[in-house]
C-alpha cells in the first residue's frame, strides 16, 4: 500500500500551521517541506538515491528535523548516530550500515574521522551544495525502509533496526488514538533525535499535523519554560523528569499539558507519586527501537489507578507475556514479553541471524520481563539481556565488560546496572583480578573512558573474589544486583557468594 | 490486512470510558461491546452467519449502535433502511439486498409489510431469543463489507453501495487527523443512523474512543442544550443548523464546541456567515455514501479564510476536477469531481454495470460538479445527475419524475431543486398535461403523498406548455433552474424556452 509522503500532504493540506519552533524561529510546514525538498534535492546530487544511507552524526537541530522528511522524498534510509559514541564505536557503525554520505556538524566532524566515505558539514558545506532537478517522491510505501537505528554499538556485532514507512504511520497513529490530537497541539522534543524516542516524535507531528518545540539538548529549566509558554505534550526519560521536578520546586504545572509521556524503562514509584502531587499527567509508556517508539502506554484516565503500569499495547498492536516452559503467563506471573503488530520492525540490518533469533511464531520475543495485572495492564519488571537504561540511555553490560575484559590486569568481569533515584540506573562492574595483579578503580575508569562512550563508562567498580555463576558456568547478574542492594542496605548477602575483596 | 474489531479493542483498552449517551442512559464501552455480543449471539440464533445481510428499519436508537458492532461480531453485512421511505420504496430495496432478517421497531412494522422474509422486533421480540454459543470474531479484513446502504429508492434500479472496514477505518481516522480527536470529545449525532453522515460517527467514535450522545430524532432546542452541557463536535445538515440558529438567537456557542461539520449539499453563504457571527465553528464538508461520509472537509484554521469551501481532501485521499474532454481542470475551472482512496466504496451491490461506469482508470466519478481554487480549495457547485438535497435528503429527479408520469393526465414532467433558505433545496415539477386532459396542483401532490416518501412530494408544481429540450431532445435542467430564479426575482427568463400556463 502506498500513502502519500507525511510532509508533502501537510505542505498542501495545512500549509500555514506551524510545523517546528527551533529557538525564536518557527517554520510552517510548507516551509519545512521547501526545505526537505531543497535538501532531498542537495543530497541527489551528492550521488544519493533509493535505498542508499544517510547517516547524520548531528544534535539535536532543524538540519536534522529537515533530513529525516528529505530522505523519504528520495527514496534514501535515515541512519541516526548516537553522538556521544566514541570514534571507534562509530566507525564500526558506519562500516556496518555503509552510507553514501555523513551529514556532521563542527562539533562531530572529528569523531567521524575514522571513517573514509564522504562527510559533509550541515552548517558550512551541504547548503552550498547545488540541487539536482530530480523528481521527488510524493508518496512512500508503507513497506519500504525509512530509517535504520542502532541500538548497540558493541565492538563485535552492531545491531541496526530496520524501520519501515508502515512502522513509523501505525506508532503515530496509534499513539494519537491513546493520547488523542488536536490541531494547536505543541510537541516539547527535548531526547535526543537519534533515539526513537525523539525521532518518532516528528512522525506525529507531520501525521498529526501539529507543531514540534525542539530543544538542542535538555534543560530543565529551558523545558519548565517551554511547558509554561503553551507546550501540551512532552516525551521525557526519568532522569529528565526528576530534575523537571527539582527545578521547578512545589508549583503545579499549567492545565494545557495533556499528557508527560514517560519513556526509558520502569521509572522508580516515588518519582510517579511526586508527578501526581504537582499535578503532572504523568504516562508511563513501554517500547522499544525495534517498535518504532511507544508500544503500550497508560490511557490518560488510568494515570492514577494504575501508577506504575506501561498500560496496554496501542491500536492495533498485541503483546503477551510467555512463560520459560513456552506457556502464556496467567495474570501476575512473569515472563517474557512477546510483541505483535504493525510497529514491529521487519528486522535487523544484514543480519538474518539476528532476525531469525528475535521472531517466534510472528511475535517478536523482547526477552523484557513484564507482566499483565487482572485487567491486562502491563507492569515491565526488567529490561531484556541485563540491558542498562542511565539517563533514558541504552547500555549492554556485555559491551562494557569486553572493553574491562581487556585490561591486563581483569581476569573476570560482571557488568550490572544499579538503581539511581536521577539516572533510573548507573553502571557498576563487579571485577575479579589476575592472580598477583593490581589495578585501582580509577585506572579501570580511565581504561573505560578512552574506549567507550561516557554514559557507558562504569560509576562503581566493586573488586570481589569470584562472580556467582550456575554449575554449568553461566553468571547470575540476578545475584549480583541482589547482594548490592543488600549491601547499601547494609544487610548481608543472602546469597553468601559474593565476597568483596 | 486485519484489524482488531474497533468495539471489542476499545472495551479492553479503555472499558470505562462512555461510549454513548441516549436520553438518561450512559454506557461504557464495556458495557456497549457486552450488548453487541448478546446481539451478535441472538442473531447467529435466528441462523445469521457471514456475508449475510441483516437489514434494520429503525430510528436512532441504542439498538441500531449496537447492532452496526454486532454484524462486526458475525462478519454479517449491515443494511440500515430509510424509515421515511414507503412500503412499496422499502419492499423494493428489500427485495434487492436479500436479508436474512429485517430488525423493526413498533412503529416501522406496518412499513416492511410488504416483505415476506423474517422480521423481528427490537423492544419485544429480539430482547427474548436465545443466545447461540458461536465465536464472535476479534478482528476484521479491511476489505470486508460491513455496511450495505442505499442512496436511492428509485422504483426500477435500487443502488446500493457496499461499504467495507477499510473504508469506515480510513475515514474515521482522516477526519481525526484534519480535526483533532480528544478522549473527552462528545459528538452529538442528530443525523438518522441510516444515512452514512450518521453512522459513520459510530465509527469515529470507537476508534477514536469517545462518546456519542444520540438523539432519537433532531429538535433544535435539544440539540442546543446538549451543546451547552458539553458536546464538543456534532455533525448537522444546512436545515438543522438554520432551525439552531433560529432557536437560539444571537447568543454565542460556548468554547468548548470544537466544531460543526456541515454536510448535505453546499450552504447558503448567508447561513455561514451567520454561524459565524456567534462563533459558531462551522466547517462545510463534502462526501457521499460512496465515500462512507467526508471525502473533504475544511481544515479548522480555514474556517473564516476560506468560507463556502469544502475544504481539501482527508489522508490519504485525492480529488481532481476533470473537464467534458477528459482533460484535468485548471485552477477555478468547473468540471466533474473524480475522488480516488482508501475511503472510495469498492462498488454497488450485485450491479457491476453500475460499478463499471462509476470509476475511469480507478477514479470514482461522482457526477458533482465544482473547482478548485488556486490553493486547492474545493467548491462544489452542483450535486451529481441533478441530485436535489432537501433537508439533508437525498432526492433523484427521475424518481419523483417517474411517479408523476404515471399519472393519466401528465404527458411530460421535470424535477428540480429550487433554492431554499431552510431546507437547501425544496423538490419543484414544471408538468406539461396532455392533450385535453386538466390536473390540479393538489391533485398531483395528493398523486405523489401516497406513492413517495414525503420529503420526496414536490412542493411546488407548475404547468408550462413545452420543457427546454436541447436539438437531440435531452432535458436541460438547468434552463429550468435558471428560469425558475428569473421568475422568483421578477425579471423575465433570458431562454424564452419556458411559458407558464
Amino acid at each position: 500500500m502506498r500513502l502519500p509522503e507525511w510532509l508533502a500532504w501537510r505542505a498542501v493540506a495545512t500549509p500555514e500551521r506551524t510545523a517546528l519552533i527551533w529557538r525564536q524561529r518557527a517554520w510552517t510546514f510548507a516551509e519545512l517541506a521547501q526545505d526537505a525538498d531543497r535538501m532531498a534535492r542537495q543530497l541527489a546530487g551528492l550521488g544519493v538515491g533509493p535505498g542508499d544511507r544517510i547517516a547524520a552524526c548531528l544534535s539535536n537541530r532543524p538540519e536534522l528535523v529537515v533530513l529525516a522528511h528529505a530522505v523519504s522524498r528520495l527514496g534514501a534510509v535515515l541512519v541516526p548516530l548516537n553522538i556521544r559514541l566514541t570514534p571507534q564505536e562509530l566507525f564500526i557503525v558506519l562500516s556496518d550500515a555503509d552510507p553514501r554520505v555523513v551529514l556532521v556538524e563542527a562539533a562531530t566532524r572529528q569523531a567521524v574521522g575514522l571513517w573514509a566515505g564522504t562527510v559533509v558539514e550541515v552548517e558550512s558545506e551541504l547548503v552550498q551544495l547545488p540541487e539536482a532537478m530530480v523528481d521527488l517522491r510524493r508518496d512512500v510505501e508503507v513497506e519500504a525502509v525509512h530509517t535504520l537505528i542502532y541500538t548497540s554499538g558493541t565492538t563485535d556485532r552492531p545491531k541496526g533496526v530496520l524501520l519501515t514507512y508502515g512502522n513509523h504511520w501505525w506508532s503515530a497513529v496509534g499513539s494519537h488514538l491513546n493520547l488523542g490530537v488536536l490541531p494547536d497541539d505543541r510537541w516539547l522534543l527535548c531526547l535526543p533525535l537519534f533515539h526513537v524516542g525523539g525521532l518518532s516524535i516528528l512522525f506525529r507531528s507531520v501525521i498529526g499535523g501539529f507543531a514540534v518545540e525542539l530543544h538542542e539538548r535538555f534543560d530543565a529549566a529551558l523545558a519548565n519554560a517551554a511547558i509554561e509558554r503553551g507546550v501540551t505534550l512532552v516525551s521525557l526519560v526519568g532522569t529528565m523528569l526528576w530534575r523537571m521536578l527539582e527545578e521547578r520546586g512545589e508549583r503545579c504545572y499549567p492545565a494545557h499539558l495533556r499528557a508527560v509521556l514517560l519513556g526509558g524503562g520502569p521509572a522508580p514509584r516515588p518519582l510517579l507519586e511526586r508527578c501526581v502531587a504537582v499535578g503532572l499527567p504523568v504516562l508511563q509508556t513501554y517500547g522499544l527501537t525495534e517498535t518504532a517508539s511507544q508500544l503500550a502506554t497508560l490511557a490518560p484516565e488510568d494515570a492514577l489507578r494504575k501508577l506504575g503500569s506501561a498500560g496496554k499495547p496501542l491500536y492495533p498492536n498485541a503483546l503477551r507475556i510467555v512463560l520459560p516452559d513456552g506457556k502464556i503467563a496467567g495474570p501476575g506471573e512473569p515472563g517474557e514479553i512477546e510483541i505483535q503488530g504493525p510497529v514491529v520492525t521487519p528486522g535487523y540490518w544484514r543480519r538474518p541471524d539476528l532476525t531469525a533469533r528475535a521472531f517466534s511464531d510472528g511475535w517478536l520475543r523482547t526477552g523484557d520481563i513484564g507482566y499483565l495485572d487482572e485487567e491486562g495492564y502491563l507492569y515491565v519488571l526488567d529490561r531484556r539481556d541485563d540491558l542498562i537504561v542511565t539517563g533514558g540511555e541504552n547500555v549492554f553490560p556485555a559491551e562494557v565488560e569486553a572493553v574491562l575484559l581487556g585490561h591486563p590486569a581483569v581476569a573476570e568481569v560482571a557488568v550490572i546496572g544499579i538503581p539511581d533515584v536521577e539516572w533510573g540506573q548507573r553502571v557498576a562492574a563487579f571485577v575479579v583480578l589476575r592472580g598477583g595483579m593490581r589495578a585501582t578503580e580509577k585506572e579501570l575508569v580511565a581504561w573505560c573512558r578512552t574506549r567507550l562512550a561516557g554514559y557507558k563508562v562504569p560509576r562503581v567498580i566493586q573488586f570481589v573474589e569470584q562472580l556467582p555463576r550456575t554449575a554449568s558456568g553461566k553468571l547470575q547478574r540476578w545475584l549480583l544486583r541482589q547482594a548490592w542492594e543488600c549491601t547499601v542496605h547494609g544487610r548481608t548477602s543472602g546469597t553468601g557468594e559474593l565476597h568483596q575483596v
